[in-house]
């Protein structure tokens, strides 16, 4: 796992605390190649699992307390990591909002549309990842090769899209798409090697899914775990060809 | 012009202070189809332009105070206008936001990207249009042909983008042809005969474009009134079939 990146390796996960994120984690430390993993999370200590794995690998695993939507956090992680010489090879992008449990849900009509909701949506799909790679990708810079994915949706294709719905999630992740798509062009220019990628995991059974689940396809429900592996596997299949790319758990490119 | 519209229509023209959407208004109103045509914009008043149009038209012609950002200023536009049992043929929503001749300019790189400005850009250039279509879709149907159109650009195209740059309003206008395609799947089972477009003016002699007009190839940097005669020429020419797509000003379709 991850052979085509120099070692050893060191990996940020925003989003770590549950579902996709707290597997690639527990991946991750699993990865000989892998030394060191920050992980990101809004509140770790919520965590009992990921503060679990820090117990048990106190030199490789490094809980932080980030909020992608809040900036001056984002800016004093990136100080720091600067300031002790971090050079990340892998950024991994995890968080993002769908639904909230309360009121915020995917739209099922446009009446549902709010702006309040869009907003918030926003925030975490597009404004975090953007400010992430904005203070990330420059600490990046200089290795054989590196990494930064966040994890998109195929329901962000517009020429895929076929039910409609879900307008904030749907509009918020192209949006995403574009974003990273548009710092590849900047990396190829300045900070070589580094590949950004959009990736979609297909449907996994996590928290964010799971009011989602009953119309999904025997056998396209997938495990974070089986997930998480997948996403590495793609991850390292990537060269600089694929930079600005969008692609799914199996590989296969999406349509923008 | 407006041939394919039974008449006569209600046109409403979000942006109709100056460049393309009071270009918009102009030709509207040489078009005898047109019967009446509602003019929004932030602040009316201040647009000597739209207020002299205005005098010169009363029975034809209404300004309307309307920020996009403002929720409940479309709102009470639309229960206003659903009051007067109005139904809007042709909706354009033209305003967008690139800079504002101060402190917000398109990122020229990443260390250019700000939450603030992000949020700013995307308040108005993706929440205000899908505002207007959650509140104005639903008065729009029931006609023989009905359109209701946003200015997009084509660097928003996620396909199409090799120069990079100009993060927020590149993203932004991603994720309005998503919400735009969107809604054109629900239109066609909720909303018949509404043709939902993103449309591209191509470089237009604006105050959104002043500051970047130097590189314009010869012939390529476009008066208002030739846009906004292009862009009603495309909206007479689609069809049922072309809902949710985006089209350039010469009519062609554009890469998502």
């Amino acid at each position: 796992m991850l052979e085509t990146f120099p070692g050893p390796i060191t990996a940020f996960v925003q989003g770590s605390s549950r579902g996709i994120g707290l597997s690639l984690v527990r991946r991750l430390l699993d990865c000989d190649r892998v030394d060191r993993i920050i992980a990101g999370a809004r509140n770790p200590r919520a965590s009992d699992a990921l503060m679990e794995l820090a117990e048990s690998n106190p030199q490789r695993l490094r809980p932080v307390a980030l909020d992608v939507t809040r900036p001056e956090q984002i800016e004093a992680l990136a100080t720091t990591l600067g300031e002790e010489n971090v050079r990340p090879g892998l950024v991994l992008n995890v968080a993002g909002l769908l639904h909230d449990g309360a009121d915020l849900a995917p739209e099922k009509r446009l009446e549902d549309l709010s702006a309040d909701r869009l907003q918030r949506v926003f925030a975490v799909n597009v404004l975090g990842p953007a400010l992430v790679m904005r203070h990330l990708l420059p600490l990046m810079r200089g290795q054989d090769k590196a990494v930064f994915a966040a994890l998109s949706a195929r329901v962000g294709s517009i020429g895929d899209n076929r039910l409609g719905g879900w307008y904030a999630y749907r509009s918020s992740k192209a949006a995403l798409n574009q974003m990273l798509h548009t710092a590849s062009i900047e990396a190829r220019r300045r900070f070589s090697n580094v590949i950004i990628a959009a990736l979609h995991p297909g449907t996994t059974d996590t928290g964010l899914s799971r009011p989602f689940q009953a119309n999904v396809p025997d056998g396209k429900l997938f495990s974070p775990d089986f997930v998480a592996d997948r996403l590495l596997q793609v991850i390292d299949g990537l060269e600089g060809k694929d930079s600005g790319g969008f692609f799914a758990w199996d590989g296969q490119a999406i349509p923008w």
